[in-house]
């Protein structure tokens, strides 16, 4: 059976997954919550129906072999994620998952499977959207959670991520306990596919992408800074201390020294995805006295990282010095930067060459899976397919002639490791 | 019966009328709603056990007369407002409607009460934080409120002015029909005492202010920030529209203007009392594609309110080229600044002469009811009481000693009006 005959089933369970998480809006894969569990249990029982196995791991990440795959060598793994932002797409995360399940399904029609062993893991909560904290699914299975982690609160329910991971069936003391829960020995190598986020590939007109590195990030999921609330009309400028016009401050500084780290070819982006004066107060006459915002700074360099966030903490005293406002931080958050395997990325490159298709080194703005495994030493590649329209938004639009090129690609190399 | 006798009586209706008011942080006196209501329903009961006269007018504020006023000779009017902002301060408004009423307590005791009549007024709806419209009850005694004001629709249950007026009695077709629903013939002049809203008194160590003049305002009580929501991983700085830092980029440069304005000797304040980026698309990880905010400018002049109206719009457009963004405005809202009557300033002045209390000229920057009466050619003076941490907030502190000190000199000058 050639991949390309997988081309409608590949269609099939795109169009299911994103049915059964529809929103109206987008598609919304609550990280462990309803939307993750209902595309988990799809995925499982279109598993079985094929003949594959299926196992959830210690943290409720969902693990998929054939069924003859018990010799014990260490395999080959290829993941990404079942969740999504509220409001999403549906391929970001959903599509890395169906490209290795089709070359399982391929390699179960083969008198011989692949001399390597392929697994498929499936893994439940990437998005930070829903508890501030990204990659708890594969963090999780290298002791990246903590104790703190495991308390965070969801965005809505305010309940505890702890008691979100155990209904679904991970084993949170082992978590708690930054055990370890991955066997390192079993895995040869990591390969995620995963749509393009940004608008690059698109701009070049270049389906497929080798990534050579991820970007990390410093976060702040909430800062709030403190000013006085007072009557709009009746505090003079010099009397203010508009925890608004503060923010306001800060995000345009942060703006200027962006823009003059650029001009010097460093590598980095900034965002403040949440901002807001507080509802509680709302008066279009009262002075502001408390702006709730996050941060987030992201950059290939670790060494830029660390030093935008202490321009940016530097730039808040400042600011708190002039103009008689406090600022308040939650837990710094971070994920490392991280560097894909040279062997694999000239393996996806060879790869595609071999089916003739153009490819670009597009190095990964957003994280990934694929940076927890690459961190914890074992050798890591990924491969990018072009999309319209960015992501972690419902208008994300991916080809279905460029995904299954991809999972060309991906079959391919698996079959060179 | 001297006015400091009633002291006590001052300090049960705030007690009374703040125990029914309070919403557990502050005092909350919506709008034509239920707490508003509350406080008219204790006033009316209060003055009828006084022996007071009490009518609602037919925009459903309270008007309390002596029994024997039926002179029809034009009065003097007195009045502030019964409604607070959510989570306000007791005293912004009340404390106008409790002086009025112990001066008509006390001309009650008198053989003779003074020539020129005293009718109090009790306003509702003069916070613009309910419908993000203010003086609704005071202007729509002179045709100021339009049958598009009546459409405005409250913070929080969605529906219109039109129907929450109703509900209390105000004759809403009148109003839609801007018909004059006060008699000017009637009135001599209207006073109005009230807490200053700024730290001005404290500062200077002063209990009373004359008010010279009320700045008027211009606002938008909505103005949408339109970019391109984006993962912000992916999309680097040139290729992002990014809404949050255009709002950041506007507040800053209005910022800037507002300084070199003031360094010119101009009057103004500038408020945006309500940012937020869209809590239904929020994560940390995503570029906010909406921004909501609220803009307000306050000066004594009208042509600062129009040049600096200009000014913002000008800056959006820049803003707006620069950045790849649109800005989106709700209808424009506005207050004329308002001059109060020269001859009843210096009858202020002299009665602070006259019973021996020193007294500064105040302007007031927030807007009162007063500004009505002396735009619709009224004469009009206004008495600002001391107050600490300003008002808007639950913190409000005015001392009962400055209020009977002001409610002395306003008995007084009424007596010689």
């Amino acid at each position: 059976m050639e991949i390309l005959e997988l081309t409608e089933l590949a269609q099939k369970l795109f169009d299911d997954i994103r049915a059964l998480s529809s929103d109206g809006v987008g598609v919304t894969r609550d990280s462990y919550g309803a939307g993750e569990s209902a595309a988990a249990d799809y995925l499982r029982h279109f598993a079985e129906q094929q003949g594959l196995r299926v196992e959830p791991d210690r943290v409720a990440n969902l693990v998929f072999t054939l069924p003859g795959d018990d010799s014990g060598r260490p395999a080959v793994w290829v993941g990404s994620h079942m969740d999504s932002v509220p409001q999403g797409g549906n391929f970001d995360g959903l599509a890395g998952i169906v490209a290795g399940l089709l070359c399982l399904v391929e390699q179960k029609t083969r008198d011989q499977p692949s001399a390597t062993p392929l697994r498929v893991i499936a893994f439940r909560g990437e998005e930070s959207a829903w508890f501030g904290k990204a990659y708890m699914g594969s963090g999780s299975l290298f002791g990246k959670l903590s104790a703190e982690d495991l308390e965070l609160k969801h965005r809505t329910s305010g309940k505890s991520l702890a008691s979100y991971m155990q209904q679904v069936g991970a084993d949170v003391t082992a978590i708690a306990c930054q055990e370890p829960l991955f066997d390192k020995s079993a895995a040869r190598a990591y390969l995620e596919l995963h749509i393009e986020q940004g608008p690059i590939m698109v701009a070049r007109k270049i389906a497929l992408g080798v990534v050579p590195g991820i970007r990390g990030n410093v976060r702040h999921n909430r800062i709030t800074c403190v000013g006085e609330a007072g009557h709009s009309g009746a505090v003079p400028r010099w009397l203010r201390h508009d925890a608004m016009f503060a923010v306001a401050d800060l995000i345009t500084r942060l703006d200027e020294h962006w823009r003059v780290l650029l001009e010097r070819g460093i590598d980095l982006v900034v965002t403040t995805g949440i901002v807001g004066t507080d509802p509680s107060e709302h008066s279009i006459s009262r002075i502001p006295g408390t702006v709730h915002f996050s941060f987030e700074a992201r950059s290939k360099s670790q060494d830029t990282l660390e030093g935008f966030y202490q321009l940016m903490r530097t730039e808040c005293r400042s600011i708190s010095r002039e103009r008689g406002v406090t600022f308040e931080f939650d837990r710094r958050l971070e994920s490392s930067p991280a560097t894909m395997d040279e062997k694999i990325c000239a393996e996806l490159a060879r790869s595609c060459e071999r089916i003739a298709t153009p490819y670009e080194i597009v190095p990964s703005g957003a994280g990934h899976d694929a940076s927890l495994f690459a961190n914890a030493g074992i050798p890591s590649g990924m491969l990018f397919i072009r999309n319209e329209n960015g992501s972690h938004n419902p208008h994300e639009a991916m080809d279905l002639d460029d995904f299954m090129l991809g999972v060309r690609v991906l079959a391919d190399t698996i079959d060179h490791l």
